[in-house]
């Protein structure tokens, strides 16, 4: 896609410095951008780089003062930092303005699809699976029977979501990401032997969650696995079965919740953690990378770290203690020569 | 599907107290069910949910005492938890009873296949690959040239099994999962880089194993890395080439297992564990989550925690401590402020 | 594939002592090794094993001394190890030279094929894609639009490369991994919730590069994530938006990389490693299984543990202390009953 300065000067409503007619296939940062991109200047501690820069446009602020000549075709707007963002959304979606039913896909009679639907070749859905308005199943996703994608919402390549689970409006599923696989639930038997404990609830994904590559979900014993509303989660990250993630929380990579966590609402959760089961976690808990939970968290807005977890201001003291143990025991060490030595002294006397 | 109460009991031999025409199509826990919902009632501090459930059909146990009228259509039976468990893994059955050929799927000439197999659309099966009877591939399945599935198994949506692999009976994989990818092997080479090692070996999964969701399991150098009989892997584990992981032995989402490690049978191991490679792990070893394992275990039945990982009583008492390291060093700098304070007096004397 | 002694000994120029007709079929370590199977000795502690193999043929060094009868047909060669390795090199050349276009498989007019390569079934090629020379392309492989593929490269079953992402020559990406998804990028709003920040950039991997199954690689949010020559990683690995890891640099199994940090060039990095965001590794780092890293390494060739991660002796020794800290804790408690005791005799005095 090639825009003139011109054209995008028309559609930011901005104010054009040299040339119209230069065009642009490509958007970078100011640092990196060359010949034939599009850039922006909004913070004044890059505005050196107007100087220098090869790019062929850039969106400035409309009172950025300059005092000599500059390559790149300016256009002046209000705000530079949110038409830049703009361009970006706008440029984001062209590239995944996909629609229609590629072939061969997998489409059974008893399906039904709302309007402007993609379905990408190799697709496949089972019976009775509904999509919404605008969906986008992309290339190898697979949908088992009966299950729900609604409104606007992006299925990425090789998505796996078996039957019966519920996928809300505008979520974004990642590739390669397994919604309702089997909880992990089995009986021990008396041989040492495990027996598999049925698996016959589902997965239902709120509105505007967005789950990243490969991550996997287990669908629940019975009733749901619950994702609810605004949830953004990483790549990589295992849900277990019957665990309940509250509204607008934020999880990042390669973390794993145990079955029948309760996680509350905008919870703040980095990477590698571990959480165990059946424990629930309050509204608004910031959970470090790596930390392990054991316990539930019953106050609202803590913050945790370490494994096991615990407050975070003393664990890092304890940290800074640890790294120093050698240290801390040669002083009890000494201290026991001391002693020892006025003991025996006392004795003497 | 929908059952009526009457056809239900007359799968349990059970008996009848109500509508027998009232019909159920959902299967729920009684603290949830609804209208329209089948639940049952086994531990007696649920007993007091009967006079409230808006269940459609409940089974109860048969001299389970009711003092009021209740809503639901009840299913009187020996014992109400073993009949709902028969029910659930009928239901089960039912929801996966695929069977036939879906195009287009790719199954060369070579391929032997046993009897009622089901293979979805765009599954591909390589050369000379063997099907038992009742093998379920579902659609987007790739099997290499050369690979066994045994009777009975189940390959779910989008697993991967590289050439020459071997699935054994009644093995359940998760979608996703990735069985005989190559191991990580690179011998350094003196400019720095590193030289691929050919891994020519293969995997070999023995009955009744199940394998979560995007789990690896890498193919050995030479030989076969081994998941042995009844073997339960959760969610995106990581098992390196030459592995060999013991009878009955449970692992939970996450955990990694380096190159030639040898895991004993009945061992319990945590989720987010890491094992170094070359290790052994004796029988019935328990380890916690998040543990880190750099050397063998020889005592059978012992259970560990903590990276590194030892006894798990142990642990827990530094746990304990480390958290109150602060503390520790208080009193420590207090003693020495003493000691001091009596080494000077001793001195003034 | 069946190879006669006399066909290996002309193929590596050995010399053979026995039957020239036997025919292997397999490879294996001496000590498995059986009836129609090729092994080889080349260290003197396995020299022992000549004597009771059952391995049809063996491949040994030219100046092997033996005083008995053995059973395998002998091929004697100047280095039995390096010989070893350059057949099971071409075996597996063999087994994995596929070429040519399956049918169905999705391939637009606007792509561009280089010469022999091999397109596998279910593969799913976006607009103006470039395959090189002798590019593999698994069955079920999904490359989304503009995506480049240089020589050489293989892309096992189920790989997904988003849009605009490139493929260095010779790279090998094994199943289910996925490049060029979304970076994790949200900005946090005033009612809680979050707005996502559009991803544009791509991901360049460079020449040499091999990447395990199911690991993730996410797109820049603008530029490129880069993965530079080389760099071999295992599976499970999450590499985030905008990371760049430097030539020759291995990282094991489910390690993550957080957004914008820099790798530099032969690192070694253990399995299930985190690292935070915006920092820089120095070339040559070691860093541990399990370690944490929240801070810059600016020392080259360090070798790193723990969570947080600092210098590997020091650690080694607070671990230590670590496991006996309840014995500092009873120390410190005694030397407190000794100096109270000191100090209740002074004032008794």
């Amino acid at each position: 896609m090639q825009f003139s300065a011109l054209q995008l000067a028309t559609m930011l409503d901005g104010k054009l410095e040299g040339n119209p007619e230069v065009k642009v296939s490509n958007i970078a940062k100011i640092e990196e951008a060359g010949e034939g991109m599009l850039s922006f200047i909004a913070n004044p501690k890059y505005e050196e780089f107007i100087y220098t820069t090869q790019a062929s446009i850039l969106i400035v602020n409309e009172n950025l003062v300059i005092d000599r000549p500059v390559h790149p075709t300016l256009i002046r707007v209000k705000d530079a930092y949110s038409s830049f963002a703009l361009l970006l959304e706008k440029y984001e979606q062209m590239a995944g303005n996909k629609s229609g039913i590629q072939q061969p896909s997998f489409v059974p009679k008893s399906v039904k699809l709302g309007e402007n639907v993609f379905i990408g070749a190799f697709a496949y859905l089972g019976e009775n699976v509904v999509l919404g308005n605008n969906v986008k199943i992309y290339p190898g996703v697979y949908l088992g029977d009966n299950v729900i994608v609604n409104n606007d919402a992006t299925l990425y390549p090789g998505v796996k979501v078996y039957a019966n689970c519920i996928v809300g409006n505008r979520v974004i599923l990642h590739a390669g990401c397994v919604i309702g696989g089997d909880g992990f639930g089995f009986a021990p038997q008396p041989d040492g032997s495990y027996k598999k404990v049925p698996q016959i609830g589902n997965v239902v994904i709120h509105d505007d969650v967005e789950i990243g590559a490969n991550t996997t979900i287990d669908r629940a014993t019975m009733g749901s696995t619950v994702i609810r509303q605004g949830v953004k989660m990483d790549n990589l990250i295992q849900v277990a079965h019957n665990v309940d993630i509250g509204v607008n929380t934020v999880i990042a990579a390669q973390t794993g919740v145990s079955g029948s966590t309760k996680i509350g609402q905008n919870c703040i959760i980095g990477g590698q953690v571990g959480m165990v089961g059946h424990i629930h976690i309050a509204d608004g808990t910031k959970i470090n990378a790596q930390s392990g939970l054991s316990k539930s968290i019953t106050s609202p807005n803590t913050s945790l770290t370490g494994s096991p977890a615990y407050d975070y201001k003393s664990s890092l003291k304890s940290q800074a203690i640890f790294r120093n143990l050698p240290d801390l025991e040669k002083r009890v060490k000494e201290l026991e020569d001391m002693v020892k030595q006025l003991l025996s002294e006392r004795e003497g006397v």
